[in-house]
C-alpha cells in the first residue's frame, strides 16, 4: 500500500465529508480521539448561545426555557442509540467515576445476598478505583479480579468493553450472558468504544461511558449511564441528590426517587459542558455507525501492516477483535512518543510502555495513517527518540 | 426614602462600577443571582478561548499546557479566600451533592465510633436527601435533625451558613465550636452565602458550597470542597476516582490516594465550566468583601423597608442575622411571583409559599430595590397576580 492508494481509499470514503466538520490544527495527525476527541465546528457557536444567548438573557429561566433542567434526560435520549438503548434508558451528567459509582453501587443493593464484586484490574484505573472505594466504604466485601472468571457467587462484575490499554475488545452479549448464567448482574463501561463501533448494551444491567473520547463533546464533558428498564423500579441511586428527586421542586424534606432513569441524576446539571455534547450529538445524529466500525477497522488494520515489524504488537492481531486503537510496546515509549509529537504525529503514552494510536473514524483518513506510519518510523530507524528534550515527563502523559 | 435619595446612594455606592462588569437585560432587576448569578461580561471570551484556543489547537495537549489537568486545585487556590481558606486546602469539581456525600462519609470514617450524622432537615434538600442515601448505603446509622440540638454522640453536623428558604444565617464560628466540644465533626455548606459575605470555614473540619449563586460562575458550574489541613493526612475519599489519585497517569491497579486536598478529587474536571468560573474568579480578585457585606446588609433593609406590611417577613428582621436575601411568605406565592416577573422583577418562588429576592451587591444597586418594591406593592394592591397565565406551573419554579 503507497499513499497514492491512501488518497484513492479517502476519495472513496463514504464518511470523508464529515472531515470538515472538525477542527484540525494544519500539519498535525491527531490520533488521541481515543483520549479527547477533536473539536466539531459548530460547537464554538453552540456554546455561545449557551453562554450569552441562554445564561446572558434568559439568566435564571434558562431551567425552563433554554431547556437546561431536562438536559441530562434529553441528552441520553439522543444519545441511547449509540449504545443501543433506547429513550427513558440513559441519564447524563457528572463523571464516569460518579457512573461507576452509581452503577455498581445501584447491583449490589440488586443483589444483597452476595457480596462479591468482580473489576477488571486492567480495566481503565478510575473504574477500579472506584470500586475499592465502595467496597472500603461498605466493608465485607471482596474485589475480585475478572480474569480469575468466577462469577457464582458475584453480586456484579463491572468491565469495559474494550480495554483502554491495549485496545482488546470484550464480545458483550457473550460475557453478559455468562455472568447473568452465573446470577450476577453485569456493568459495562463503553468508554473506548462509544462512538468508534455499534454498541449495544441493551442485555446488561447497567453500562456507564464518557463523552469526550471518540464523541467529540469536549475536555470534562458529562458522562452517562445506562439503566437496564427492567431495573428502573427497584435501582437505587445511592448518591441521592435533588435532581433525582421525583419532586425537586417541591423542597421536601425526605428523599423520594424519580420515576425511571431520572432517579440517576445527582445535583445540578454542567450546563456549558452539555452545550458541547449537543453541538457533538449533532454530529452523530447523521452518521451511519456500520461504516464507522467498517472504517475504522480498515484504519487500524493499514497501520498495523505499515509499522509491521518496526514494533511489538499489543492490540489484539485481528481487526474484529479490537477498539478503534492499535497499541505499541516500546522500552522508551515516552520520549518515542514525545518525538512523534513534535513532528505533527499525536498519540499518546501509557504507563509503563505503551504507545497508543486511536483511530476516530470520522476526521482521520487512510493517508493520515499513512504519514502516521511513515514518521513513526523515521523516528525509530533514525532513533530520533534519544533528543534529551524528550525525556522531560509532562503531569499528564 | 424615596427614589432620589437611593439614587444619591447608588452615586456614593465604592461597589458601583462592578455593575458594568456584568451582562443584564434591559429592563430587568435581577434578584435571582442567589440562585444563578448573572453572567460576567468577560465570560463569553474565555469560554471561547477554552473551546477555540485550548480545546480546538492544543486538543489533548490542552491538559498539560492550558492548565486543565491542576484547574480543581488552581481554581481551588483562588477560590480559598472567599471562605477564610489558604492555598492547598480548596478542591473543585463535581456537585455540591457529590461534594456533601464525600465530605460526610470522610467525617464518618474519621468518627468510626459514632453513628449519628446530623442534618437540618431545612437544610437545602439535596444536602439532606444525600445524607440520607450514604446513611442508607451505610446502614445502622441514625439521621437526626439538627433542632433537636444534641451533637454529644454525633460523628458529624452538617449544616447551611445560610438557610435558602428563610435567608437566617448561622454563626459559624459559634455553632462549630458547641460542635466540636461535643466531639463531632463540623461540615459546612456556604452555598448561599460565599460571594454574599465575609465567610470563614477555617475552624470547621469540611465546606462545600457551589459557584453558580453570587460568584457568578455560570450554570452547573463546578462545586467545591475544602478539607481542613489538619486532616489532610487522614481523611479519606470513599470516591475515589483517578484525579484524586497520587499518580493518576501511573495507571496503577491500587488506589493510592494523593498527598493534600487532591485526594479530593475524583473524575475528569469539566473544563468548559471551570473556563467560566476562572471569568467569575477574575472579577472576585478585586472585589472588597468587607464592602459586598455592608451593601448586602444595606440593601436587603432597604427592601424589608419598603415592602412594610404588605407581606410576611420570612427572614430575620435583623440584617446581621441574615444573608442577603429577603424572603416573604404568601399563599398566592406562586402567582404572584409569576405577576412580578412578567414585570421585570425576577425574584423566585420556595415551595409551599414563600418568595424568595436575592440581592448581589456586585450588580444591584439601591434604586433596583427601589423599583423592584414598588412594583411587589403594586402587584399586590391591584392583585394583578390573580391574572390566569401565572397559575400555570414550569418545571423550575
Amino acid at each position: 500500500m503507497d499513499r497514492d492508494q491512501c488518497l484513492a481509499l479517502d476519495a472513496n470514503d463514504p464518511l470523508r465529508a464529515f472531515k470538515d466538520e472538525f477542527v484540525l490544527p494544519e500539519g498535525v495527525v491527531y490520533l488521541v480521539g481515543n483520549s479527547l476527541g477533536a473539536l466539531p465546528r459548530r460547537t464554538a457557536e453552540r456554546v455561545r448561545q449557551t453562554v450569552e444567548d441562554e445564561w446572558g438573557s434568559q439568566l435564571v429561566g434558562g431551567w425552563n426555557h433554554a431547556g437546561w433542567y431536562a438536559q441530562p434526560l434529553t441528552a441520553g435520549d439522543r444519545l441511547a442509540p449509540l449504545i443501543g438503548a433506547g429513550p427513558g434508558q440513559v441519564v447524563v451528567g457528572n463523571t464516569t467515576s460518579i457512573a461507576v459509582f452509581q452503577a455498581v453501587a445501584a447491583a449490589l443493593r440488586l443483589r444483597p445476598d452476595r457480596r462479591v464484586i468482580v473489576s477488571d484490574v486492567r480495566n481503565f484505573p478510575t473504574d477500579h478505583y472506584m470500586v475499592q472505594g465502595l467496597a472500603g466504604l461498605l466493608g465485607g466485601y471482596e474485589v475480585r479480579d475478572f480474569a480469575q472468571g468466577r462469577f457464582d457467587d458475584a453480586a456484579v462484575v463491572l468491565l469495559s468493553e474494550v480495554d483502554y490499554r491495549t485496545g482488546a475488545r470484550h464480545d458483550v452479549p457473550s460475557v453478559t450472558a455468562r455472568v447473568h448464567e452465573a446470577g450476577a448482574l453485569m456493568v459495562w463501561d463503553v468508554c473506548h468504544s462509544v462512538g468508534a463501533m455499534d454498541v449495544d448494551v441493551s442485555g446488561a444491567d447497567f453500562a456507564v461511558g464518557c463523552t469526550y473520547k471518540y464523541l467529540n463533546a469536549g475536555p470534562g464533558a458529562p458522562a452517562f449511564l445506562y439503566v437496564n428498564p427492567r431495573h428502573h423500579a427497584a435501582a437505587e441511586n445511592v448518591l441521592s441528590g435533588w435532581h433525582g428527586h421525583a419532586e425537586p421542586f417541591a423542597f421536601e424534606t425526605g428523599y423520594r426517587p424519580a420515576e425511571g432513569v431520572r432517579r440517576f441524576a445527582v445535583g445540578t446539571p454542567h450546563v456549558l459542558s452539555f452545550a458541547a455534547l449537543e453541538a457533538a450529538l449533532d454530529v452523530w445524529e447523521r452518521v451511519p455507525m456500520d461504516q464507522v466500525r467498517a472504517k475504522s477497522m480498515a484504519l487500524t488494520s493499514l497501520f498495523v501492516d505499515l509499522v509491521g515489524d518496526a514494533l511489538q504488537l499489543v492490540s489484539p492481531a485481528d481487526a474484529a477483535a479490537r477498539g478503534s486503537q492499535v497499541s505499541f510496546r516500546h522500552p522508551h515509549g515516552y520520549p518515542v512518543m514525545r518525538a512523534l509529537i513534535d513532528r505533527g504525529v499525536h498519540g499518546d503514552f501509557r504507563a509503563p510502555d505503551v504507545l497508543r494510536f486511536g483511530f476516530a473514524p470520522l476526521y482521520i483518513g487512510y493517508a493520515d495513517v499513512y504519514d502516521a506510519a511513515a514518521t513513526l518510523l523515521e523516528v525509530l530507524d533514525k532513533e530520533l527518540w534519544r533528543d534529551e528534550r524528550y525525556a522531560t515527563r509532562l503531569a499528564v502523559t
